[in-house]
């Protein structure tokens, strides 16, 4: 079994492409491209901390790509007999065949054709990264893993929409579910010390959110659906809401395609179209604590739906032994953590205001009151989960 | 004050006219118009439960308002000093207008209108019924009691989505909510009878189905939304589903315009779309019984969600101390009330088995076992809202 392999992570956005590299689950490098004006550079984070920034000939972010290789070269990451093992791209796409890793092939590359079509707003740039990597990174093996794996585990209740089965199987019209890797790498992490509790709701609260139920360290449950639309209020989308409302946005505001209302309801809601200023929670409770009567609403609204999908996830599980948080507004926001808790008490659930607010130095930190249930603060890593699952389809091969 | 009213309430569906015509809250008798084969029949129940079936002239169900006078006189319900003082018809539209009761005028027709627009499913069988029925009862007040009323109370956060609040301002894209009269019915009869509790979850279920959260008699949060598609599965809706979802349905199928996609999630959806035989609780727990692998899934399906949504407001009030089920199914199918409550031990509530199955001769049952928390049975009785309602405003002019 070979777990030290040197393993490059992509991570396209819609302004940047991010890479980090991996011996074994080692951190070595990470090099983050964006514009500076109308060029593109690059800064190099090393795994001592030093950073350094160059800039580069790329006109486009797509252009990235095919300078990568030299770049590492350079850099001295790669070249020689040092080679790359693989190049992990982590995929978030309804489907059943996205709900698997593998290995990119033919086969592999028409699955992501599919999937832009079924996900105009999420699959098409991670689709072409990896067409691109898979063209200019030929000898090297590129592995597609599934962001809603973890949420296999679920039973098949958790996974249907209350539609005719036969369209909903036909067409993979189902709750596939995401956030898998960051839930699947607390859950690892918490077996690992010895913390998991039976019945455990993980809150992924960061600029995407979702609420997974997680029984004996398994997917129970979570609250994203089809797309990552579904659940919570997040950032700048909306959530959940009644398909007839939306339909009636798209009617109201002359929205002339589905597309333009995904993109609506996924870019323009939460907390941006609620609070009308800012998809930053940071913001959002700075212009809270100014009285801006939008900033109260939006910030309320959404802790109200959190403390909603909790609430649900409870009744999922019959109960609940253990709250977690994560991801960047549930690591960092005591204001957050400390409000969604607030209303919990029936569950079982008081917060330790001193713990709550306190600096947080490891992975993990329990905030809980005495007397409460364990309520954990845990710093997600998709990165290493990522790892630990390419190495184990690797090692199969 | 006079609460001794003639009164007149309509209900109109797609396929019947039903009247049921009261003194004050007394039952005088009802009318249900259907078609037996290419005639139109008339079913007069009296107060005495005596049933007499009359073959009609008409020839569609929208004749029937003109000559409802004629048949009330020739059975001698009005006629010479005994006129109608009001006729009642219950209105389920989005927007503020429609979320408070109304004597019908010109406004309210207009208002009528645009609901038509906004709630093709929806408005228009009432907008119809209601614009006859002013034509035709020239003298009579006609009143539009709102289904959504009773959730006026709710806190603004329970009526938000996550969108622009200008847009939800200006358009009325809010979280309406319906089963108002039900729920209010049921709200007002526990406080008369002295076993209101603070924290309470009723749970209506019969061919539509809401969950809503009663804080001391008033309505704080409830699942249906913007139109009655959103929240639990019902009969044949779908209730909640990822917005995106929705719209695949639509992309997959080939639907042709928003309004056949939202026919399709309120019509083919629910029991009957995961069942694919039926949209019947009973049919579908005979399905269960005889090992169908779909009749299964479905009523499974119905039971989780409706734990879900229980969930869901037992976190919005910050705990539950007593659940109620009212409506056909919650009235009737021990069965449903048995598998919904089977995972609600966490929230303090267990069924007694005798009582569950037992005869319901009252209006109301407590089925809880010895140590649970309050599990009531309760019947609703719309109609007797709807009269309380209307007297209500009567009283004012």
């Amino acid at each position: 079994m070979n777990n030290d392999r040197l393993i490059l992570i992509t991570n396209p956005g819609s302004s940047s492409r991010k890479y980090a590299l991996y011996r074994g689950s080692n951190f070595l490098c990470a090099l983050h491209f964006e514009f500076e004006g109308d060029k593109i550079v690059y800064t190099l984070k090393k795994a001592d901390g030093t950073k350094n920034k160059t800039e580069t000939k790329f006109t486009t972010l797509n252009e990235v790509v095919s300078g990568l290789e030299k770049i590492l070269v350079d850099e001295q990451y790669i070249g020689g007999p040092t080679k790359l093992d693989a190049i992990l791209a982590r995929v978030a796409a309804p489907g059943s065949y996205f709900a698997e890793d593998h290995i990119v092939d033919e086969e592999c590359l028409a699955q992501l054709e599919t999937a832009k079509a079924r996900a105009p707003l999420h699959a098409p740039v991670i689709a072409n990264e990896i067409e691109q990597l898979k063209k200019t990174f030929k000898e090297t093996t590129v592995i597609a893993i599934s962001d809603s794996g973890f949420h296999n585990s679920r039973p098949e209740l958790m996974k249907a929409y209350a539609i005719d089965t036969e369209v909903a199987n036909k067409y993979d019209i189902k709750r596939w579910g995401y956030h898998g890797l960051s839930v699947g790498s607390i859950a690892r992490y918490m077996r690992e010390q010895d913390i998991l509790e039976e019945k455990m709701i993980v809150c992924h609260v960061g600029s995407g959110s979702s609420i997974t139920a997680v029984y004996n360290g398994k997917s129970h449950d979570t609250t994203m659906g089809y797309t990552p639309l579904e659940g919570v209020m997040m950032a700048t989308r909306t959530g959940s809401m009644d398909v007839a409302a939306a339909l009636a946005i798209k009617r109201e505001l002359g929205l002339k395609t589905d597309d333009e209302l995904e993109k609506y309801l996924n870019k323009q809601g939460g907390l941006l179209g609620v609070s009308g200023q800012s998809d930053d929670m940071r913001e959002i409770i700075r212009l809270r604590d100014e009285g801006d009567s939008r900033g109260v609403f939006a910030h309320a609204l959404y802790i109200y739906r959190l403390q909603s999908a909790i609430g649900q996830m409870a009744a999922s599980l019959g109960g609940v032994d253990a709250l977690v948080f994560t991801a960047t507004i549930g690591e960092r926001s005591d204001d957050v953590r400390r409000r969604v808790v607030q209303k919990l008490g029936y569950l079982g659930f008081t917060i330790d205001e001193a713990k709550n607010t306190g600096d947080m130095n490891e992975r993990q930190c329990n905030i809980a009151a005495v007397g409460s249930k364990p309520i954990y603060v845990i710093k997600t890593d998709e990165s290493d989960e990522m790892i630990v699952r390419a190495n184990d389809l690797l090692n199969k091969i």
